[in-house]
């Protein structure tokens, strides 16, 4: 930042560590409603002006919250067999989703972005692109090493895979469980695998 | 109901209808939060404890009613091309979901049921289930002519299908544009389609 250019990297970095651990504290602690900039920096020790520099409202600070925790916990890894690696990568996030206390305050940033399409679209940019891209890096990996066709759209395959699991987490009480990734991995092999083992192994 | 025997099945059929209709105009007015049961019986004429015997709560009542206007509107039609229906279907459903009165009525169920796991059944029971079930059934008829492998899980494939569609307009500010739905499609088709076109058509 141009107004502390004496500042080390590092210590710039583990400022910003706490202060999005201090926002998950509270969220947990207050829920989504009694969240406030105003709380995260008396507790970390922080003006308030200095984190609406960085971020223009506490569901921003909050996506970015969620994002440092879930980047870092959530990743996917590459074992090279890229079927078993979404199912692991999408069992964690369905665990993630469904688990307090992250589970229920994301949750309530869903909700109040429904009515706010300024905030959709934060949670969109700040979060889920970044989920997006993440799964769209795998399978494009995967295509490379010849698991996937080579031909096939993928970016758009990122969003069915993503999508539908926030689907079933969002708009039923379903759980995320074994069955239902299995299903979407059937058909996302069936769809783009080259091997035959998608379109019968199920 | 076995308190009014007596009722001819046409006349409970049209006041059931006004009462839905109702519903949807006063949603319309004063938003999900305005909404109540008691505004619905005085406008309907209706005693609040009738509609109470039917619907458990006024989520339940809106369900219904957002569910008897899209059944009619949005079923899906059997032209002998499954993909052709599909996405004529998946364009005014998206359509809706996007245009008020009835998309930001719907939306604010949405959010509400993310704090309310009880509400959450309900959305999937009163609406989401009627809406997976008519994709299931159109799917199904698809596979019976041959249009899709035999061996394809498509109960899981109408999940997939309908999930896409919502994580875009509930998480995203994207539309559910035309790209949009021709990359589902492009997908589903390349999974479950018997002839090539799936596989290259895009």
């Amino acid at each position: 930042m141009s107004d502390t250019p004496a500042t080390p990297r590092r210590r710039g970095a583990a400022r910003t560590e706490e202060l999005l651990r201090v926002t998950l504290d509270l969220a947990a602690e207050a829920g989504y409603a009694g969240l406030s900039i105003e709380a995260v920096g008396r507790r970390a020790g922080v003006g308030k002006h200095t984190i609406y520099r960085r971020w223009p409202s506490k569901a921003a600070l909050l996506l970015d919250a969620l994002s440092h925790v879930w980047t870092r916990d959530l990743d996917y890894r590459d074992t090279g067999d890229v079927r078993r690696d979404l199912r692991e990568q999408f069992l964690r996030s369905g665990f993630a989703l469904s688990s307090p206390p992250i589970g229920p305050i994301y949750r309530a940033v869903i909700a109040e972005a429904q009515a706010d399409s300024v905030l959709r679209a934060t949670l969109h940019e700040r979060f889920l692109a970044t989920v997006e891209q993440s799964t769209l890096d795998r399978i494009t990996r995967a295509q490379h090493t010849g698991e996937l066709t080579a031909d096939a759209n993928l970016e758009f395959a990122a969003e069915v895979l993503c999508g539908t699991l926030y689907y079933r987490s969002l708009l039923s009480t379903r759980p995320i469980d074994e069955a239902a990734i299995d299903g979407l991995l059937d058909m996302f092999m069936a769809a783009y695998g080259t091997t035959d083992q998608g379109l019968s192994g199920h």
